[in-house]
């Protein structure tokens, strides 16, 4: 609460706090999308085996929704803890981070439903290539900003900022290449 | 949790908590709005896409949604900074603004299905300026009862409520003018 | 996170936050009772004012929703700043308060269905019966066990008591008149 | 913030925070499920108390879930508090836990419309049997790798080790029981 911050910055562990709410509430939510099945015999387990076998590809998105929501937030939570005064851009990328994360029980809802379908591969890999790019936005600018923790050696810095780089342009290509399935 | 309170006020750091955790499920909870579509072919591309781009002003509320919430949450911020110790009424303040910003994702939501209609600005508008006047309200009481950061210059307070009080007349001016526009 | 707990006690602050979340939650969630109106003119103003205020009591409930769970937990807030270690008493007290205000949205929205049917008011009266005499309960648990803090005189103490007292009675006697209205 | 992690493993603060969101929200959400009964009369008590009456399976479902997972709850608090160190292998375990307890309220949901058919009972067992086993291997791996609390005996660490592996056992007894009855 009294930490410094950058001027036209956040304040760091409410920006924290907001978007691990928006992760808790994403990893969340997607068990909305599962529904008792209705109509069924009480007692017979058979029947009811049969219904939600029906209803695997539901389960399989929800798993990994949140398999994918724990990669995500695992990535930042070691971004973060490197960044320590979150400027205004930070927070304007962490906005379209969070708004992409919040989007994404929908995407997996969409793939669970249409797997295989081109469509929802590109919704799909679109919504985790804008996050990926925003991270490493945040990453690149806050570098230049000298708002990293100094104590980072330039060779770590790198190292880091290729990997954020390396795994933006892998979902890009997996989004191109997804798009051009659609249309060819 | 041992911050000095005003008394009858509420502890500082407890009200911040509350506030993020209303923004963060608001901004999550337009996604339940997003439908994925029924019934169509598995595999081909086309009638998903077609699907999908038939919901795109549902996408395009859930985005404007995010944004407008991201814009409070940034303000907020600002002003909470600012705010040493929540009086009651400040507290009373906060309750409303979180009211309107969970109230919020209905009225993206209104827009988003009937754009351009003067009855939905009308909420929309009437919802965000609801929010504007607590926050100026928020500033005025705070500076009269002394519960701002003393640090802050007068100068600089008065260049604050300035601006939240712009922002709040003209909120109030784009809801008179589309009520009028709904029975003119 | 190091602060010290009583033997199978709990963490004040993460006790604090379960607490503020599920208010956060319990708060935002009923505006998802509230509906878009379908199938209107685009643009026409009037038919989308009449929807609107065909679903006022929907909105009445969702503004007293809101209104009685800040209040209550504006009280829990002064009642927790006393309690300086959570003991596993007040830990299921607070579980059934938790589940009480999670419950509460669905109270208000019957309320809103229902204005002024004996049933809705009894179920209503009796969620927040049960929330009352839990706070109390913590109250009178926690002053035996000492775990309130040192510095609350006696008299403060018995004044407090009594205050939540009343209020569990009075809604007690709320709940018998109204289920009493039910069955005579 | 500032807390010393493993290398690879994540700040206790932020995982804390992370889990008990994904509690709140399971906890709350199971409300959802509850619906206001439609097209009755207005003011006649005892049509309401019929239809209420008859949801009577979803609202102790309702209770059930949130008895569980406040156990859970307070069984993770105790577990969490020796648990100095979150390693990367902790963080995915948590992230099972964090799946299996919003699964939860889909599970209790089921077993509240279809009570005692083994089905029903599989699903529910399993949900929890995977949280115990997770919960019993944080506890093994943290014991093996140096991340408990140092304070504790090591009478006490496997008194709790046990404690764990009982309820982990037990679970998987239930569930495979009940799969039995199932498919004998």
């Amino acid at each position: 609460m009294s930490e410094p911050a950058a001027p036209g910055g956040v304040n760091r562990s409410r920006l924290e706090f907001l978007f691990d709410g928006v992760f808790a509430i994403a990893m969340t939510l997607l068990v909305l999308d599962l529904r008792v099945p209705e109509g069924l015999a009480r007692a017979a387990p058979a029947p009811l085996w049969h219904a939600l076998a029906h209803d695997a590809p539901t389960f399989l998105a929800y798993l990994l929704s949140f398999a994918v929501l724990g990669v995500l937030w695992y990535r930042h939570h070691q971004l973060f803890r490197a960044l320590q005064r979150p400027t205004l851009l930070a927070f304007v990328l962490h906005l379209v981070m969070m708004a992409a994360a919040a989007f994404f029980p929908f995407t997996a809802s969409l793939i669970g439903r249409y797997p295989g379908n081109p469509a929802a591969v590109t919704v799909y890999a679109a919504c985790i290539a804008v996050y990926q790019w925003c991270s490493f936005l945040v990453w690149v600018s806050a570098a230049r900003q000298g708002a990293l923790d100094p104590a980072l050696a330039a060779s770590e810095l790198q190292k880091r900022r290729r990997r954020l780089l390396r795994g933006s342009l892998a979902l890009t290509a997996i989004f191109l290449i997804s798009i051009a399935r659609c249309f060819l």
